[in-house]
């Protein structure tokens, strides 16, 4: 296979498909995330078996059993996409909203109109659910896709791209809309983050080394989803209790999960009083605390967090703890090792909790609320595509309107300038 | 000079300064802007003679003089930067506005608030007073600025620089929120645009070579002005009268500017009726024009459009014209050739206006107005860094507004999830 042909082919058809798909009306596009949901459901045998080659093949290859869990296609799993597809027909369509429509001194009516990106490649690693979740989020916001999973899920991604193929045609809609690269050599990543032509934006999905790569590899934008080493900061003026249930929550909710709290900062003046009973939550999950000098001076025989643990995204039982002085050194802190993605402070001082929502630059920042609501779900977007640690275009989760432009539209009765 | 680590101090600095000018209130940064203003007036004999070096040197180095004429200063072109500064203190601040705060079912309150890229690196070349426009839109908008003018204008923007710097300072804000990077070494482009730790956005502004050759070696996201190959089509049902005056206005308002028409597309069934009106007008303005074969049927005698001149951003008074079979061809035809600029219908009829406007994929699309409309004052931005004819993150006029972004604000009551 001439891997440069068969890429641009791809991505000649990606755009044709997007100028239908993005005049398709929002009725066509929730008639084709329906109708893929339904073979989706109609084709469970089919996707087991083609799931099981590569679970097979897993297998033989050495994968250990939590990728091997990730890869698999259940009747259960099958069902959630489907249910999925089903949850984006009901959110509403952002392309073709027009705000801010106002006339200007001229006459000149000037408002901007939401438009989709056009074509965006996804590339993403074992889980072959996000071949359908990413391939219906970029058809309801009327984006091509150019899909590229793991090759450890080679056949079970052909075979749901099978069945959104299917239910494209039904609803009238390009095929071609939604693609799944049939290779899996890697130069046909190289060269899908190299055709602005063709593609408007990647979106990586996985490991933080597979989206440094991209990042430093692409010639297309990159909305970056990258790992979450996220704080929650206990102020001087916490309710203890609300900081204890914060930060127990924030840890203990789950842990391999990117808005999971990695580093707990606190207040000098609390430290002492909120650490030990802390301390007695976490000792219950066998959660490993890490602690700065003073931290250890009250929490006494903990481990000594090293330099390298305040950059650590664990995702596992283990937390670093550090006494700080105050909101300054907490935000300075924070500014040094956060990768941006989310930080909470605990307070009732309304001083305190307006400046640190003003100045912590993070995609999300909250006030006595734990870093586990950084979701798509929980803000009200729905499924989101990722969460964006970028700054550029979108920030925190991506859903619906993340995968949108916005173009000027100017309305007059043969305005001319003057 | 070792541009290696000068321009790491740089980014450093602007990293730092960032972070206090994020802080920093709308009073703070509207003082700074008018202490610069006053400090430019003050500083108009000094900036004159600065001026004059860069002059002399343009001189002898053979510069024409077109060049030369937009790298002078003068006393009103000094005054007329100073006023650019005061109607940016008048305009809104975008920082810390928070948008779409809502209650979600599990109490906590989510919402948006606008904030600083951080730091934008800007690259331009001959025009000495985009520099203090530049400085200007990214302190308001709470950015710090690296700029790096032509070397042709370094005295010019050396002195520019040292009159913000004043004007800084007297309004107690870190005057390396604003630095030009001192030397003209290439190398220090280089650098600046592949250090994403220090720099969050790269705007270049300057001719497509200097625009393509930053977007192919950036490692920063880039916010791109290409140029305008900009369209109007004279629908079947345009009032010919519009027709004409939006024609000429969009063509000969001013030639060199990237909002002007380049290519105008008239539907078969009006065509003989329209292009001989046009072509009086354009006649006048001695305009050339250059057709397809049936606009060379009509307009007998004028010059043969090649497969380039389609292609092609005059800036200049040249039209090329094409004869269309009606609204499908004339999209087909922009989607192929425009530069995703600004296009424009001149139609009475509601669904092809609508149409129009739904399908065209630019960054302005008008109905029945000039495309020297897309324009950030005109479209009530105030001043504008440049237009994007990018999708991704601002599209068309950047003003303020497009130098922010925005982060979630979450505000809870010990709220955790379960």
């Amino acid at each position: 296979m001439d891997i440069q042909s068969y890429m641009t082919a791809l991505g000649e058809k990606a755009r044709a498909a997007s100028r239908a798909l993005a005049r398709a009306d929002t009725g066509a596009k929730n008639a084709a995330l329906l109708h893929i949901a339904d073979a989706m459901m109609a084709a469970q045998t089919v996707l087991i078996a083609e799931n099981a080659r590569d679970l097979d093949q897993g297998k033989k290859n050495g994968l250990d059993t939590a990728f091997l869990d990730r890869l698999e296609l259940t009747a259960e799993r099958i069902a959630s996409m489907a249910e999925g597809l089903r949850e984006i027909v009901a959110l509403p369509d952002p392309v073709g909203e027009i705000g801010d429509l106002s006339y200007r001194p001229t006459g000149i009516q000037v408002g901007r109109m939401r438009v989709p990106l056009g074509v965006i490649g996804i590339i993403y690693e074992s889980r072959p659910n996000v071949t359908a979740d990413a391939a219906a989020l970029c058809l309801k916001s009327g984006n091509a896709a150019i899909l590229r999973g793991g090759s450890e899920a080679k056949h079970s991604n052909q075979a749901i791209a099978a069945v959104i193929h299917a239910g494209l045609e039904k609803a009238g809609l390009p095929q071609d809309a939604v693609q799944v690269i049939a290779t899996t050599d890697r130069a046909a990543v190289g060269k899908l983050i190299t055709m602005p032509q063709y593609v408007d934006v990647i979106v990586p999905r996985g490991g933080k080394g597979l989206i440094k790569r991209i990042s430093a590899e692409a010639k297309v934008p990159v909305i970056k989803h990258l790992h979450g080493v996220c704080h929650v900061f206990i102020d001087a003026a916490a309710d203890l209790d609300k900081a204890v249930a914060i930060a127990f929550n924030a840890k203990c909710h789950r842990y391999a999960v990117c808005n999971a709290m990695e580093t707990l900062l606190v207040d000098k003046s609390v430290a002492a009083e909120v650490l030990p009973r802390l301390a007695t939550e976490y000792a219950k999950e066998n959660v490993e605390l890490r602690g700065c000098l003073r931290t250890r001076d009250i929490l006494v025989g903990i481990n000594a967090a090293s330099d390298a643990d305040w950059d650590e995204e664990y995702l596992a039982p283990i937390l670093s703890i550090r006494v700080v002085d105050g909101l300054d050194e907490a935000i300075a802190h924070i500014h040094q090792h956060s990768s941006e993605h989310t930080e909470a402070i605990v307070t009732e001082n309304y001083t305190r909790a307006r400046r640190f929502l003003a100045e912590v630059d993070s995609a999300s920042v909250m006030v006595n609320a734990s870093t586990r609501f950084a979701d798509g779900f929980e803000y009200g977007l729905g499924a989101e595509i990722g969460i964006s640690t970028d700054k550029i275009h979108v920030r925190g989760p991506v859903g619906l309107e993340g995968l949108t432009s916005q173009k000027y539209i100017v309305l007059g009765d043969g305005h001319i300038r003057t």
